[in-house]
């Protein structure tokens, strides 16, 4: 089953590296994976989706812990979440259906964001789900690209883990600060 | 300055760890970086934003080309395009703040996908500046947690390169394909 992955990792060179080179040598193909600043300077936050049973879960998450620069991982495959993902599609449009195209883009809630006398660009957002069955009512009119962000994800409720600069330096061994 | 690319590679184990290793190997840090599956099967689409001069954005493209996988580059910096990145924002509510919050997810056409009595979590999607300034104006309350999906960016018009299964043959080395 797809499981989803939070990772908090120092923003240094190499760190994606090393993440990828860690899925890689273990011949995990990743589904998606999205990386982008937090509020905290320095941080960043992954989020990965990869097919794998509890027990590889288990050893994907030690082994990204033994990673330096890598400062909390979280496994929320199991926990009440939002799941999201963003889409641009570039879709081929005719005088005939350029109405039905507008009416999808409202039905879908989502956003046209270019338009020309051939095409349109929409803009999506929203679980995978709803993005891939935007894509399969488009794919007859003809899509011309298509590009997405990869899935992020956050538990509900009002709480987070802390991140705090205490946090970090009690996590990161003192070799890899010494540097 | 920053500069954005548009990489098509073969959804392959390893491609994003190669991508990922020349960038190391040569000292850059990556500022955003975002991988999601095209219409196409079997290929990605990668945006990547690096800080680098003209000179040096020439020696990412041409060495993201020397690598196995790699289908196609486009430097997309000067292009006219849109630019979008997706946020999930965990803010601090109060009983006094709650509506002024409300209201200014409201004027950033943003969206509350989850509350509780003492906290909001807010969807937005916009070019990196908007997020940017939202994330300003809920700090002062208190922001819990934040995930940013990095930056997608499609050119504007109706044209697009052509990624077809001819492409794609005649692009990948002859003992890539035999492996």
């Amino acid at each position: 089953m797809l499981q989803t992955f939070t990772v908090y990792v120092e923003d240094k060179p190499g760190v994606l590296n090393r993440v990828a080179s860690s899925f890689r040598r273990r011949g995990f193909n990743i589904e998606s994976l999205a990386v982008g600043h937090t509020h905290k300077p320095g941080i960043s936050r992954m989020t990965i989706v990869v097919e794998a049973d509890g027990f590889t879960a288990r050893t994907i998450e030690a082994n990204l812990y033994k990673m330096v620069n890598v400062l909390l991982v979280e496994n929320i495959t199991y926990d009440d979440k939002v799941i999201r993902e963003l889409a641009l599609i570039k879709v081929r449009t005719s005088p005939e259906n350029r109405l039905e195209i507008f009416q999808t883009v409202e039905v879908y809630r989502s956003k046209i964001v270019d338009v020309t006398t051939e095409s349109v660009m929409v803009e999506v957002t929203g679980p995978t789900a709803k993005i891939d069955s935007l894509v399969e009512v488009f794919e007859p009119y003809g899509i011309i690209e298509m590009v997405r962000t990869g899935v992020i994800g956050m538990g509900r409720g009002p709480y987070a883990p802390t991140i705090s600069p205490e946090f970090v330096e009690a996590v990161v061994p003192e070799e890899a600060v010494a540097k």
